[in-house]
């Protein structure tokens, strides 16, 4: 590794309008390890649109300050270790942040199974498909959304990183997909790469919920939404009686409004609206793991990630996501 | 039984204020019996608030036209039959209607077990705590809310047939229970009869949700919700993270408005809304019977219904749910 240590850390907290100038790299020099510690050389890492929300208001995990490193999942490779757990040498995932190096706790990082790689499966799946992207479209669509054969399946954001693999789940499930995406380009790419059998693009159709009902007039089983919003709304109008909505990401909510309003349940119609985050099902993730890689080995699943390379142009993908400059599913391979 | 057999109809399509007038009690000969068919005599029936919502407008089961029969839930005796599973007799409860005889397909109904009753379980048992009212308290508050031992459970309608059931089987499971109700009277008797630990009566406190958190400033974990509207969304407030809210009848809806809005939800809380019908279960309902009829013989589930005798008064007893002037948990002691 010819890369000079260094990190990326919020420079000013964002406004309404997220710009590269919000965040700064900088040079690390990682700590010395204490007990239980654990240095990791990262090799890649994401820039999930989720982060945003970590930025501007308080979530569920605590906000990050000016000055403060940029948190994301990453995957590498163990430099030195003073945890039992780890010894230089394993890959592991965690929550390594945007940078070339980190040094945690060994409780906070996962080993990776050296099987699931190779037979076509890169390390750059453990932060995609086999990531949270992957994590995320697996249990939300089968444990929250409880998806049955033969089912109708509605996803927004299609396009993005949770969404491409949602399409392709429902598919290996015998169900038919519709997707929700914003561009032209962005619809072809999923009917094309992603399991969709239909495709609406949002820019293009001010009512979405009559497109939606366009292209399946019978409505939807099951709604795996990313977005929030008025596009939540648009799906919900769409959701059969017995239906199940998955509250997953919410990218129209990231500019610091609050979550709106969607209509209240009536009895007769049975419908569930249920919001989740990934790592509730921690205790799961080997078992989801190993199954995401069968598939992919299978050819069921694919992985396609838009890699950017080099670490210097991880907070122009970032906001690039945002404005739709940044390419589908990206992914900063560190060096 | 020295009354004629006689039936409740729709006499007038109601308006937005419910009236007697809008109801007729008619003399009622009962067809002969065809093959598969049953006649019953019917000892008690309900007149459930649920079914406002089929006077009025189309709902999750056929509304009911002009001079149709009112539904209801009713037990009685069968009296005769060309069904192969019941003879003169059985116990049975069904969709008997308010009626004082009813025939009916065998199929549509349900033989009781004998060893339901007695130690303290009347028969009028069988339409409320053993009957809808019960069976939605159980499958509402155990499969849809997923009610676990140490939750806290907030229940509007507290006082109803089946809230004033929901606060004691919470009870049952070691949990704190507070009700909404709509008079200091009802508040004082749920505390008192219904194993709840806090009421409010939302007459009283304009601020719904502001009266609640003062009732538990922690929040609640699972929110039984018979009314939708300001009473959900004024619950919903108060939801703890990981929190559900059963969405179970819907009283304010029954004015004949849509069920308005509730807030979308936020990934972090990872909370669930999820509407339900009773009869969705009814492959469970035998062993729920047993559980029910266990806990009324040991104590922990007492069944006091405001008993309206005479089947003359059924209509005068429905309208009254409306305004308040029926005592709880009406039953129609038919003869």
């Amino acid at each position: 590794m010819g890369l000079e240590p260094c990190r990326w850390v919020l420079a000013a907290r964002p406004g309404k309008e997220l710009k590269v100038s919000d965040f700064a790299l900088e040079a690390f020099t990682p700590p010395e390890l204490r007990d239980g510690e654990v240095r990791v050389r990262i090799e890649h890492h994401t820039v999930a649109p989720g982060v945003r929300a970590k930025l501007m208001e308080k979530t569920y995990e605590d906000m990050v300050q000016v000055g403060e490193p940029i948190p994301g999942n990453g995957v590498g490779v163990v430099e030195a270790s003073r945890h039992p757990d780890f010894a230089p040498g394993d890959p592991v995932c965690g929550f390594l942040g945007w940078a070339s190096v980190a040094v945690l706790p060994g409780r906070t990082l996962e080993k990776l199974d050296p099987g699931l790689f190779g037979g076509g499966v890169p390390t750059s799946a453990a932060v995609g498909v086999l990531g949270m992207a992957g994590l995320t479209a697996y249990f939300g669509l089968l444990r929250i959304g409880r998806l049955q054969a033969g089912e109708t399946v509605l996803v927004s954001s299609a396009a993005g990183a949770v969404g491409s693999l949602v399409g392709q789940i429902a598919r290996i499930h015998d169900c038919e997909v519709i997707g929700v995406a914003g561009s032209d380009g962005k619809c072809a790419d999923i009917l094309a790469n992603s399991g969709y059998d239909a495709a609406v693009n949002y820019r293009a159709r001010p009512d979405l919920a009559a497109a939606i009902r366009d292209a399946r007039p019978e409505g939807v089983d099951v709604f795996f939404d990313n977005v929030g919003g008025d596009t939540l709304n648009a799906g919900f109008a769409n959701l059969r009686t017995f239906g199940r909505i998955v509250v997953c990401g919410a990218m129209s909510r990231y500019d610091g409004g609050d979550a709106g309003v969607m209509p209240a349940l009536k009895p007769g119609m049975r419908q569930t609206v249920q919001a989740f985050v990934t790592p509730d099902f921690a205790a799961d993730f080997p078992a989801a793991r190993l199954q995401l890689a069968k598939w992919l080995r299978e050819g069921k699943l694919k992985h396609r990630p838009t890699v950017i390379p080099g670490i210097e142009r991880a907070a122009e993908a970032f906001v690039g996501q945002f404005n739709g400059e940044t390419g589908p599913r990206p992914i900063v391979s560190v060096d």
